[in-house]
């Protein structure tokens, strides 16, 4: 293939800090059979998208598409992918993938990271650091608790799975508890039944996606429901979330933490009331952040692009969304 | 047996900040058939010491010794027993267990939080939530890591285990590595072995008693050794590391962080330069600390006082030191 007519095209979006053209080289180096080029200016980006059979970007716009002749796979290099126009791809029938999966070691790192620093209260020891204070305080253990997962998707088996060593009994909601699952117990989303689980719940963690069904999931009658030594962490997104009922919920001691990696209003406006409680963790919606994004993301594209360009079937790809 | 001689006498030593009446009380559930007494003053020690079998506390001195005629166990509530005057208790025949054992879980879960913390970059996150800053930031990855561990008695073997669901390569240093172990690999702790295991260790957790072999085991020699993204989390004993080694290996970015619950000197004088660096993370000598202490103490102790009194012999109680 000449060097004007690339066939796998990397649009100019940087992700998590991590320059493109990391991908584009990775990919460059496991398709040796392939024309794979990053696109560094809008200029370049209008130019490459004529000839290419795969673009891979977080986004991609309609006057791009426009150009688009000989389009057959978009992979996006997020794991959320409603913001795409789905509907101008499947009328040009293209197929679209995510990076669905790849985030999952580093979000449960992050998740147990938050679990064992509210079992350990290493947040208290940091504030008698901060005063050059050596003196004993208490710490709880995680050893025996209940911890409920939200979502049993690659996020949410990953958490459980890294709990294993710890001692606790689990419990997940799943929207096909039938199916069952990694933890001990698996329950539906009816709400008798998410009650029943959060009534025995010190640490409930939300690994779902957003959809009619999470959204708002946790208000004030799941508070109220939890115990006061309940803590919940949310890597789903803010929206699972009732944020005014949360904030009376840390205020008036009806758990004992949270921490939040996604919250709504996201970003957290500056002035927000739950930076600032001492029990609770904020982190700007990155724990899906890795050094490793793109290595495990060019994996699964190459291998969808070899596959693609040999079947010319993109029913079988991995990761369709 | 008469109110007046209770044959298991409690020391007035709480611990942890936890009251020693707790302790008593829970022997007392668990000894049916005896006369558990909690001694509340120093006159209360030395009136019922004198008719008591068992003796449960911190630390026994001599003058109350003279005074124990009927002792046959002193059951230590700490891990450590170097501080009892072992030699007056060997020549008075009475046998001493301590409490070995009992704060692993609640180590192992503050080791993998440090890790955590570590590969996450939680006190980043922390600290740009103490600005109310929303920015992404890159973190770390555990998975794929090696952690080697130096001990792998009670504290280090839950440690690995708690490593198990998380993906990671694992040594163990031991002084005895032909009995194998919980690791991926075990080595002694000959020099050449310690360095070969160094080279290749991102996370160094110290969970070691204080010997004449890991007397100062980590000195500049060894932080030469480790490469510069590795991180040493002690709690075993302060001196096992030569800190003012690592201070420069932290003040010349040998090593990328420590996070130390014991120190040396210890307690950590105000005016030390370990309090104040960003990558390292001070707690009180507390990991050990767990709300579960009394009840798994109790269970140990209660045993041995049941078996006691059933064999005479002292020589299968559990925790022997």
């Amino acid at each position: 293939m000449s060097n004007d007519t690339p066939d796998v095209l990397v649009l100019r979006s940087d992700t998590h800090g991590l320059p493109a053209r990391e991908y584009a080289d990775l990919l460059d180096e496991q398709l040796p059979d392939h024309d794979v080029r990053l696109a560094r200016t809008p200029a370049e980006e209008r130019e490459y998208i004529e000839h290419a059979t795969v673009v891979s970007g977080v986004d991609i716009n309609e006057s791009l598409l426009e150009r688009a002749e000989n389009l057959e796979l978009f992979a996006g290099i997020a794991a959320g992918y409603n913001h795409l126009p789905l509907d101008t791809l499947r009328e040009m029938d293209v197929a679209v993938t995510n990076a669905s999966g790849i985030h999952a070691p580093n979000i449960a790192e992050q998740v147990v990271g938050y679990v064992l620093t509210f079992s350990r209260r290493l947040q208290e020891g940091r504030r008698r650091q901060n005063r050059h204070e050596w003196r004993h305080y208490q710490g709880h253990e995680l050893m025996g608790s209940t911890v409920t997962v939200v979502g049993l998707g690659a996020i949410g088996t990953a958490v459980v799975e890294r709990l294993s060593g710890f001692d606790v009994e689990t419990i997940g909601i799943r929207y096909t508890p039938e199916k069952g699952g990694p933890t001990d117990e698996v329950v539906g989303f009816d709400r008798e039944a998410v009650h029943d689980a959060l009534a025995r719940t010190e640490y409930l963690i939300v690994a779902a996606p957003l959809t009619e069904t999470t959204r708002g999931l946790l208000a004030s009658a799941e508070f109220e429901t939890l115990p006061p030594d309940a803590k919940l962490i949310n890597v789903g997104r803010g929206k699972i979330v009732d944020t005014d009922a949360l904030v009376s919920a840390i205020r008036t001691n009806q758990i004992d933490g949270a921490a939040l990696d996604v919250t709504d209003p996201e970003p957290l406006p500056a002035d927000h009331p739950l930076w600032d409680f001492e029990n609770v963790i904020i982190t700007p919606h990155n724990a899906g952040h890795s050094p490793k994004h793109w290595d495990r993301l060019a994996d699964i594209v190459a291998g969808n692009v070899t596959e693609l360009s040999e079947t010319g079937d993109t029913e079988t790809l991995t990761n369709l969304v």
